[in-house]
């Protein structure tokens, strides 16, 4: 999950997602309307009698914020939290495991604040099962095909590689990046990634008022997602002046033709 | 506004209520689900540039709580917000004015918790204009003739007061309980009030669990509702056990006739 504003855990309940599937939590900065849920979030688990940890990511000072609070509300809990404070100002990985890892973006707002990129492992390719079976290949062969080798026959043929294996999906990479200034240094990280939600908080016709605030334009979103060549872009974060949001859609799309707009409880492929 | 969980200002903004005309909010007890919503409620307000001071009342820890979190999350906030730590074992008066005043109820829960009681302060009585008229009444007697005299005519005669006044309707008065077990002694501070709203975790089916957790049954609401013969109870706070409170209803309804669930944005007139 990244963020957790007030309300977080009612969404969830919402969206019928399993409490259980969640573990790692990634907080982008300490502004109210991205991390006050989490002791609800915290508490309501708790009560569900939840045992696996759950890991807390964000920028200082988040744990002297949060564990106060964890220390009234949640005393005698049966599970852990886990809180981690991140660095804002770099591009380093904070966490990988053998499907994901996931890096830190540096971002421009009135307070410390990061965005995320989370980039799939590579996956081996996929074993051609009848491949397998036509040549009689023992199992403990197939790791070191999946990792690319050829097959030497008994009578001294060799199979190549391509005829055994399929290529997998290719892996795919998604980041978040709210609240901030329009940041075109973020390309180096996000070059070509599968999707990218921006926050656009303004108009280009209220741009000034986006400096001021540290926050983007539409179009500022679109201008970062067509210098970074991403697949697709999701804009959100709209400011509460904007009674139709479709103007800040065209303005994106005027840039950068493949934009969505983030709305509640949207699920997006990729 | 009594008690603040999480989400309060959602549903605060969808009520549509005038955010600026609460002043005053009443923490029964510092579990997550009774004040959680607070910081951000808090927030909210400054974003909103409010101006009058806004008074919040519960049990200590209330101020060690809440201030380092309006000291993170509402720095340089265009308001002022007064904590007052009230004491929840005794009967008081913690707030009064022209219109109302509000007592604390002791309650009996796994922390220290209190209801609230608000009396309306009797008003004086409605002047018959016709009357006032009719006898050329001048106007600095008008007060005396509110507050209970007869009125002296030039050629000695006396128009008793009840010819001049009608009384104004009875004050008005709502205790609210929760959370707690069923405490016999409060009839003593809610004889008779218009509209007690208890809370009712719990059928009488699971009065054991319910005196574990010190909560109470539908049934104990309605008995002390009968006992304190007020003229309507509410029951609320249900255990999310039961999906269908068609029951908790039933049950307090065969004690005490005049009972309604409450439910989400319900209004009640008094």
């Amino acid at each position: 999950m990244i963020d957790c504003g007030e309300g977080t855990q009612i969404q969830l309940r919402k969206s019928r997602l399993r409490f259980g599937r969640l573990n790692h939590i990634f907080i982008s900065h300490l502004h109210g309307d991205h991390c006050l849920g989490l002791i609800g979030l915290i508490s309501t688990f708790g009560l569900l009698k939840r045992t696996a940890k759950l890991h807390i990511y964000g920028p200082a000072p988040l744990a002297s914020i949060l564990q106060p609070q964890l220390d009234f509300f949640c005393e005698g809990m049966t599970y852990e939290v886990c809180i981690h404070e991140i660095e804002t100002n770099i591009h380093e990985c904070i966490y990988k495991d053998n499907s994901v890892s996931i890096w830190t973006l540096p971002l421009a707002h009135r307070m410390p604040c990061c965005g995320f990129l989370f980039k799939e492992e590579p996956v081996l390719p996929h074993i051609k099962k009848d491949m397998i079976n036509f040549y009689h290949i023992p199992h403990y062969d197939i790791q070191n095909i999946k990792e690319g080798a050829d097959y030497i026959l008994s009578d001294g043929t060799i199979v190549p590689n391509n005829r055994l294996v399929e290529p997998s999906d290719p892996a795919r990479s998604y980041a978040y990046c709210s609240d901030t200034l329009y940041k075109p240094s973020l390309s180096q990280f996000i070059e070509g990634i599968d999707l990218l939600y921006h926050e656009a908080t303004f108009l280009d016709a209220d741009a000034k008022r986006a400096r001021q605030t540290l926050h983007s334009t539409a179009a500022d979103a679109a201008k970062l997602a067509k210098q970074s060549q991403v697949k697709k872009l999701m804009i959100g974060h709209f400011s509460a002046r904007y009674e139709n949001e479709q103007p800040l859609l065209e303005e994106a799309k005027s840039i950068f033709e493949n934009t969505i707009l983030a709305e509640e409880n949207l699920c997006v492929s990729i």
